[in-house]
């Protein structure tokens, strides 16, 4: 079958390049006559692909040098309770910014191992529509850090800017947007994705933490989930997902042909602007979740007048060849997930079958 | 590059032919438009791949009904953390045999926890070249579990028999040596492996456990870390490394294609005997590690009189394509791996490249 294009939100589309070259190599990895995920992690061969990866999101997001790029298994979820297991010592507090499902998991999380956070912002009585402003909240400038997530994949919204922290380490879930855009460092301790929607297949997560932050604050933490060890050991202190970390390395290779972060930016901006703009224009047909000033340009939330006509939508959009643009269960509606993965021309076909089925379904 | 014999220890060598399949579709799964790392974990193409990897499981290690087969990031490394914060409860204790390295870390792992356990037995004094036997120790009957390592990656030992425990739940390391045979089921309570050895890439752990030890017997765990929480979503509380979990089901058709756990076993008996035979026939220039009846039939480790000597064995054998001989770092010496997926051929060339050597390094 041709290529279809795909707008799940995670796991998610892939450029087509590294699938191809993943294929072509798969078997026998630079005339080794084995593939690089039959290799010791302790091989050369692999740890030219691991420290390419690492150097490649030093350079690509203009990594400062005191801050360390690990590895880590487990995914974004596992984040949720190693940030404050490890940040927040006896006696400290953390804040948070509630902006949806995946920091109100943070946020039951950092409660389940009983440490003391502040919910200083939420947008929960819109239900999640929009980024809360920085005049309605007040960080506490004793707090370990401020917690946010740059980007809600469920409900499509994304900060325009980080909030100004005055010195409190921000700690930042960038799962769904992280190499979207350059980020400015003055204030991060923390940042943090899954690999599985912007930066490769899933199974993993990449955490760029402060080189000051990595240290051993709480006793009886388990060795794997303490930052320093993995800081210590350069990610390989067991063994690692390598088979994902070479898909990750072969995906920056591709953001660096783009133009980096700057690059795809641009281009992301540009994809996110043809489907908004079909909302705009539609008199009402199509309803965008978010506010304006916190449209994402990753995850694009829309509703239709029924949800009978959401329905027709997402499966007619399949058989047109675009897959995956029902909302997540927890809300319904319409969801576009457009990564940097995600072509120009996919968001052109689908803006163009959003008007197409606008006409035929009045 | 013709296909070379890859004797790691893990990441270790996959069958041939599931790296041909997956590369034929690493672009256009069965016709979909895009790969199987791309689709949704909540898509049916990929819930079919992951429920059949879990069937294949349980009908090829014959896992009876009362236990779950769950799929964990965070490898085994992981659950020597995991099992002891699940398992032991307030004033609960839980006994521990130590073959090595790995069952050392599990139980550094479980006091880092503060949990109350035993090591009951160890054959340290003889640097691990044994699997202690049952006379020489006694089993707690109300510990919670015991723990074993049933082959030990290192040091080149595995039981032949798992310890009867009259009841008390077997929680069994089985990282380098699952589905390479039978497992009698009556008092196992959890069995685990990191899949990079014998069942897939790097990158996740598979964990069988019965249905009665998934329960909160400590409350403050994360919910990641609960194996009730995965148990319940079927392994799909969080995104699953999927692509690995997809790999894991190719070769466990593989496997079922070799006559399953039982077919294997008879090909790996035939594989380590070649080997063996070699040793046990060079009048002292190899120098087993292992007593012999506790010899592993996964990984198999010998010294020669100089550590020269067993540099210039592992090199020469490089350029013979026989590679990953060196020995663990901890340990020095010669290893070979020889785990399911290792081919008949790459045994009798390594048999045969140790027999010219012998020969030609008096």
């Amino acid at each position: 079958m041709g290529r279809i294009f795909n707008f799940y939100s995670g796991p998610a589309t892939l450029p087509e390049e590294i699938l191809k070259q993943a294929a072509s190599e798969l078997i026998d990895y630079k005339n080794s006559g084995m593939s690089i995920m039959e290799t010791s992690h302790r091989s050369k061969i692999y740890e030219e692909v691991h420290n390419e990866a690492i150097s490649l999101i030093r350079s690509l997001f203009k990594v400062p040098d005191n801050y360390n790029v690990l590895f880590l298994q487990g995914g974004a979820s596992s984040q949720f309770f190693m940030i404050p297991m490890n940040l927040i010592g006896e006696g400290e507090t953390a804040d948070y910014i509630n902006t949806g499902e995946w920091t109100n998991k943070a946020i039951k999380e950092a409660k389940i191992l009983g440490k003391n956070i502040n919910v200083i912002a939420s947008s929960e009585s819109t239900n999640f529509d929009r980024i809360p402003k920085e005049s309605e909240y007040k960080i506490n400038n004793k707090a370990q850090y401020l917690y946010i997530a740059s980007n809600n994949t469920i409900f499509g919204t994304e900060y325009k800017k980080y909030p100004e922290t005055n010195g409190v380490p921000l700690v930042i879930d960038a799962s769904s947007d992280i190499f979207s855009y350059p980020v400015d460092w003055k204030n991060i301790g923390l940042i943090y994705a899954g690999t599985q929607k912007n930066a490769g297949p899933s199974g993993m997560a990449i955490v760029i933490i402060r080189k000051d932050l990595c240290v051993d604050k709480n006793k009886n933490i388990p060795t794997m989930l303490r930052y320093a060890i993995h800081a210590e050991n350069n990610s390989l202190f067991n063994t690692p997902p390598t088979f994902t970390i070479y898909l990750v390395n072969l995906n920056l290779k591709w953001l660096k042909s783009k133009g980096g972060v700057e690059g795809i930016q641009k281009i992301n901006q540009e994809k996110a602007k043809l489907i908004y703009d079909v909302i705009d224009n539609s008199e009402g047909y199509y309803k965008g979740h978010a506010q304006k000033d916190s449209r994402s340009l990753m995850n694009i939330t829309f509703n239709l007048k029924s949800k009978e006509l959401e329905e027709k939508f997402a499966k007619e959009g399949e058989k047109s060849g675009l897959i995956g643009l029902k909302g997540h269960r927890s809300v319904g509606g319409i969801r576009a997930s457009t990564y940097n993965a995600m072509p120009v021309e996919g968001c052109e076909k689908l803006a163009q079958y959003m008007k197409d089925f606008m006409k035929n379904n009045k």
